[in-house]
């Protein structure tokens, strides 16, 4: 998509919302001058906030409602009572065509439920994927399925490789990404069935970019491929065991560098180095889980973030939207899915 | 088992191997003043390195053969043409009752296939599994399986616990460890039919300790439990991507402060906090990859490992001697047994 496009935010979802919601909206604004803004939530609260910047007034529409997704919401519950809600209404505005994306900070797995039954998959995809990017050795990669959807089928993990492939191609700006499939070995024999399975047919495709074959734990942070693909245990539990790490480390060094008079002075001299290194780990940087293979753009950002890192959040639907990543979807499986079928019967 | 006990060495593993393990053993030895040391290996090589220490040849006894298992064999093939191999002998001594330990940095997947076929699994014990522990910000905990396993049900997954809470009990020192299943979310409901038969199981059992539930991928890290027990598959891609995100952080800390001169000279300041934290995320003090569930103990060590993290790996065999490790497994699942059937078969 060119030229000028809307998108929705859920402006009540988030700890520090709606005022973090209204304020990642103005920097995204900067960044993308070209998006409108769909506000959905308290009018009330929202206009005075949104008037504070001029620049943003003039590109946003307030839709006013009382209703709220909150954090302990099962989603069935706000499937049934949320029809009214910010969340459910920012939906809808993709549904609808008057928006091309969504982005909340609200609760996930409301959120997930809404837009599968509201958006429904693109055609050829089963089930959707909880997508989302991390720093690596050579630069970013992206992993799916990060929880989604606790077992899959070879067909499943090849449709997340084509779904991160046009992600890697569309955010990360990956001209021709390498795709792997995350295992216990790199040999063709290591892993389960669907893994070998999906492997087999990931090396039949015509997907821009090439096949990597499987991949280890380690490779993720090496950076060894673009797109990391798994299913959804194994990929809620890297990320959170990675996540879990790099905390560790971090406050492994506040320690060290706490520990004595020296290392407090070697902190102070060192400090616009680490600082810079702060900034590229940032997790802020990282804000935006990707609801891919839904029919619409939905992303959900980090309860807790700020208005930088929801502006982050905002900008992976602006970038998709920009790189139109549905219709890539739509055509990369297109080009597989006569591959797809055969195999699979065949293994 | 106090008093004397004997330690088998697989002297040809590893890829410094001989000196690495003689100097390994000479530096177990300090720490370690109650085992004798059977050496497997080429005898000529062998006798003046050992030599060379008076006090460990004065310990230890010396082996001939001249068959070495090598990296790239596999296991079946070790099995098979490896039965006068260094490694093979190693493990016989254990089987024979001439020793209660054997340590090899020889090849995992030949060490692992040798142990099964001649020391067999303990009684009750269906599966071995293969654990191994890490620093927490809590101090340490161990995790299993690791790769042994790549599929396992609610009873592998007991086992596992009571494997790994005598670990944590012999090896880490912790009175009363706390258990947890690795799992995608803290809720009763999430996860594998598998997880959720097995936390049923844990909470029926009269463990030493407490069994937590659930935890998630970033609970490893900050030491929520003692003992994480899962599956071999998402296990060995946990512990990996653990392994991965140290490595890039530590590389981002070396070009963080490589970048200026004004970093370069903090460096210097805060040298030695920064090596003290080295000393305590040093690789080598976690070197030991246990197979836990044989009828012996049976500990790999990385292949890349120098003395020191050999000694290590020395370490734990013997911490898991003098505590009687597998006597406490077969006490303890003696205990659970009654209990982990029926409630199996009903759920």
């Amino acid at each position: 998509m060119t030229g000028q496009f809307a998108i929705a935010l859920d402006a009540m979802g988030g700890d520090r919302a709606p005022e973090m919601v209204v304020k990642g909206a103005n920097i995204a604004r900067q960044r993308f001058p070209e998006v409108h803004f769909l506000f959905f939530g308290d009018e009330k609260r929202l206009k005075p906030l949104v008037d504070k910047y001029r620049a943003l007034a003039k590109v946003s529409t307030i839709h006013h409602t009382d209703q709220v997704v909150k954090g302990e919401d099962k989603p069935s519950t706000a499937l049934r009572a949320g029809r009214s809600s910010s969340m459910r209404l920012a939906i809808d505005a993709v549904q609808s065509g008057d928006a091309a994306g969504v982005v909340s900070a609200g609760n996930t797995g409301a959120l997930m439920a809404m837009a599968k039954v509201v958006l429904k998959t693109l055609p050829g995809i089963t089930r959707p994927a909880i997508a989302s990017f991390f720093p690596t050795l050579k630069g970013e990669s992206v992993m799916l399925d990060l929880g989604a959807n606790v077992q899959c089928d070879a067909d499943n993990l090849v449709q997340f490789a084509v779904m991160g492939n046009v992600f890697a191609r569309t955010v990360l700006g990956v001209v021709s990404p390498t795709m792997g499939l995350l295992n216990v070995g790199s040999e063709d024999m290591k892993g389960h069935e669907a893994l070998r399975e999906a492997s087999a047919m990931l090396r039949e495709f015509k997907l821009p970019g090439s096949f990597h074959g499987f991949v280890e734990g380690d490779d993720i942070a090496k950076g060894t491929v673009d797109v990391v693909v798994t299913d959804g245990f194994t990929g809620n539990i890297a990320l959170k065991s990675i996540e879990g790490t790099a905390k560790l480390y971090a406050e492994f060094m506040r320690a060290t560098f706490k520990s004595s008079f020296l290392s407090k002075l070697g902190y102070l001299l060192a400090r616009p180095a680490l600082n810079a290194l702060r900034l590229r780990t940032d997790p802020r940087r990282y804000n935006g889980a990707i609801f891919m293979g839904l029919n619409g753009i939905a992303i959900k950002s980090h309860g807790g973030t700020d208005a930088l890192g929801f502006s982050n959040a905002i900008g992976v639907a602006a970038d998709m939207i920009t790189h139109r990543a549905l219709a890539r979807i739509t055509e990369d499986f297109g080009n597989t899915a006569a591959v797809s079928r055969p195999q699979a019967a065949e293994l």
